[in-house]
């Protein structure tokens, strides 16, 4: 058995992590560290886990913590994980990061769209990108892994087998619609529930920090033109991408690079996913239309945020730098209804 | 007091027109025909009338209705209008069709996106297109009024003041996000509750018969690449529009075109609109994102999709053809919560 | 046209009475009173009134109102009333407040629910209750009116009129569901989209604050076991009630009480009602079933709860205490879908 | 590893059995029976599957079931399970059956409110009824298994340790939402999404067919009125049920009777459960509170419809019968958010 620990265990993802983890027959949770309700049952704070797990939180310590688990997960907010991973790494414990402190290489563009300077350069360029299609060999062995974001996925999964492909200059189009629980616990006004409910909006235009990430893992081949927008649904990001090619579009990368991938399922020409076949799973789905009146392709694809993007694909990860087989507690179809 | 009759009433766009006509200071509910409830208490169909509306449902009856009201709203699915509107047109009333049957102009158009020959071809070139900021002089005497779409209706809002502006000729990408009201009462095992909660997908990429509409009206200045999308909401449409400008992007013209126009609000520059400042209401709001970063302008359009392209905009219509003030029975804010 | 002051326009109750009055034919809207937000223009606050309402928000001062107003509605959180209803009142002018502060006419019952003393109790006694079924006549001349509270409409309506009944002692087991609009626009965990989305709960059970109000206008003829429950939906309260009749349940009194109410709607027996019936209407409609294996009667309401019970209600008051026909910018039926 | 089969896998039910047996680590799915998709890849009619089961769907054929499989579990709709159970037990195999089929021991009520006559009475008094915490033993060696239903489990957990208690005559009043999974894959009008959404109901108010259920398994010991209400949520359902102790209630037989139970979490007095902390897990959450004033005891409890009293539960009673642990493929937390 795996002795896991887990830091941050009361935020979406966190606990999504620790839903995985309770259930997975290699895995022992052996530590859940949350500052804020140190000391309290974790039965008590999440009574789902009642009969599950019987843990107390505990107080972040990175030597104690480094003693008893072979791995640790962190699930804490975005520029709050710098500080216990690098603590955590420093003890000599394989972490796996759900936030985005580590996915960015090119520093300038992580304070550009964080807003921070990052405290742990050097571990940055140790982390590997946890997109176990592209770096399956480098996680076997990585000490720190910074799983993708959410939204990353649902367009590096289409997008990352045409980077070599003859696609025109103009920005790809990206429209994401994404689930609230993709923006967390915390509370605000525009996601309270009689706000959210029956609504629709398009936020951070252009802006989000999402961008540069997509890009570096697209090898900087195109520029992308990102509007994400939230509907009143709690799990899933739909995904679509229009793309003008410039010669006839070849899907053949698609089946050279995905054949084999447990979790990526590609559904052809004139098919497209809808969030049901995915949900509670750690599946990204996609298919595309050739729109011969207009020249372009437009791609769908559709993942559980909190699975796929986050807790899902830590595991998978997990499995595969321990060496389980890959789906070992993942073996989940699409929850629907 | 104008006397109004409606063909179609138990469907959700004639329902909603019920709705706001039973509330309207100036005019009185005449006649409801519904084949299939003929004979019927409006209020036992509708119980959400009982107190309001003292009326028997009636079987569709051309002269009987023009005899007896100042104008029929014909609330029917796609390719049924055709034949009611001909027969109330022939008996000498005004009609005002929700339904997309007299909007095509282009005959063949109708038949590749509908898949039937059109009846009434001299009746279509005679039907005034019902946006008022465009064709507020023809309606004024207008025959025959052929409402929008929903979709057309956040489309060109936006756009359509943009005809004439340096725009790149590749497609504008257009992606709509819509309520399931949107897609009418009939049952599919698609739009069952328990497969359309919690879930998002796209649906006829490229094909959906909107575009040919939109196209029109835009006087063919554009190719669109339309991709619409329905979310777990009843009402609204949120449309995010991604147009390449040649030059710097001018927004004189909205201002030109909407400064006076009474359900048309220009939000401006770094602006955008949800679904819960129009919900219930006529309005269609727009706000646009310039990106400098691509070049690109984005631009987002909420709209009720039973009020604006529907049933509100078929009453600004009636006012204006009845030379009421344009607003009255149509003065409501968005309702939130 | 009645000139109208409304103070916390901002908050649910308040907003849904200001989008009443905005289209209401007979009023005028002079001022809107929200200290927070004193100074800004009501449209940037609350773009939804945008080309509607043309003013700013001001800073409460009773005097000023009372110069500029004919009534003015308040619409404050609970406790919070008290002050300015008091200080409307000495400056004169007629005030429908929307709140709790005034319904209870024992005050020691007020201080045992609501956790305060009272600092008006002279001004309680002259309040009258607003549900026009049982006052019409005393809120002609009121010049404090209590609005009723939501899920009292939802008992009082079916419950009222059978306080002469021949109905058991136990208690009568009341069990609603409420929207969550309910729970006010302040934010919670509780209520944060992601933890109410696809969630159900109860609470308050057996010590919610309206149980006093509701015994109160039961006449203290009844004792009520009232559970309220939360579910994921924006508007709408349905309310059921288990009653035990001592003999034969005999239903006259409802044709009685309700024949000519303008917004109480009887099912009768084998009908009950749903939300869709009243959604964004001032109606309750109710209805009953007499289980004859059991001996009971199971009594179900609908209202919704921003209209029946707060907004709607409120303009009702107002209608009779200024003499317009009672439904004047009421003659909604329920909007669905 | 146990070899399964499933008879109607397309429905909700029945895809709910499959997701779970799917990621089962001692099961492998054998066989899929639905006959109107026969032949059919189940990847393509349910493509969430893809990746996971690599079947096709087969016409239902008892004697080639029986050969391949070790235990068959039916997921066909109500009344339409006594056939394939029969024949399925005729041809030897171990059958556990998720309808209402098997339950009622009275086969007069069985037709009463079902409303057809039972084709195989004598299998019904052979048929365990799946409750683990009270048939665990004839669990063990059952050959035909009646899974609860999903209500019933609801209301048996809190109820049936009460059997003995001292508790008034009256009808038990019991209160329950469901979310509409519970209403089944079959398209209805009043489930289609626009009707359903913001929506509230009751329905087969004091008629439900689950009620003899229920009050078989009170051991004819207690009258219950039970009213359901469906709301706009896809899964779970909360009871709320009010007892009237005769004496003080004493909550000492929960304790005795669920202290081991792998999936039954008493809250105690005071607090009440909600969906979150149930839901896609196999828990029944129940608490309860003593309300002084009235004298009465108000007790909720909360089940994930889809699993407890159905997929989850059919699982849970597998393990027994196979001698697994018990709650082998069921470690889940409730699903939040």
């Amino acid at each position: 058995m795996i002795k896991v620990g887990i830091v941050g265990a009361t935020g979406y993802g966190g606990r999504e992590l620790l839903r995985l983890l309770c259930a997975h027959p290699q895995v022992t949770v052996t530590a859940a560290a949350s500052t804020s309700v140190s000391g309290d049952a974790l039965a008590d704070e999440l009574p789902a886990f009642a009969k599950l797990i019987d843990l107390e939180f505990e107080t972040f310590d990175a030597t104690s913590l480094a003693a008893r688990c072979d791995v640790v997960f962190v699930g804490v907010p975005g520029k709050a994980s710098m500080a216990p991973v690098a603590a955590l790494h420093e003890a000599g414990v394989c972490v796996i990061d759900i936030g985005p402190d580590f996915r960015l290489q090119d520093l300038a563009l992580f304070q550009k769209y964080y807003g921070v300077e990052h405290i742990a350069p050097e571990l940055v360029q140790k982390a590997v990108y946890g997109f176990p299609a592209w770096y399956r060999d480098a996680l076997r062995q990585a000490e720190i892994i910074a799983v993708p974001g959410c939204y990353p996925v649902s367009m590096l999964t289409p997008l990352r087998p045409l980077t070599d492909a003859p696609v025109s200059g103009v920005p790809i189009v990206i429209d994401s619609i994404s689930g609230i629980s993709g923006a967390g616990k915390s509370l605000s006004q525009a996601f309270h529930f009689p706000e959210m409910n029956e609504n629709l909006k398009a936020y951070k235009i252009g802006v989000h920090q999402h961008i540069p990430e997509v890009e570096q893992e697209l090898l900087n081949r195109f520029t992308i033109q990102f509007t994400p927008h939230v509907g009143p649904l709690t799990r899933g990001i739909l995904t679509t991408i229009t793309l003008r090619p410039e010669t006839l579009f070849d899907p053949a990368p698609y089946y050279a690079c995905y054949a084999d991938e447990p979790f990526i399922r590609v559904l052809g020409a004139g098919k497209t996913p809808d969030i049901n076949q995915v949900r509670a799973s750690n599946f990204c789905d996609f298919g595309w239309v050739c729109d011969e009146r207009t020249g372009n392709i437009v791609m769908v694809s559709a993942i559980d945020n909190l699975m796929g993007g986050t807790a899902g694909m830590a595991v998978q990860c997990m499995n595969i730098r321990f060496g389980l087989e890959e789906n070992t507690g993942l073996k989940w179809a699409g929850m629907a209804p």
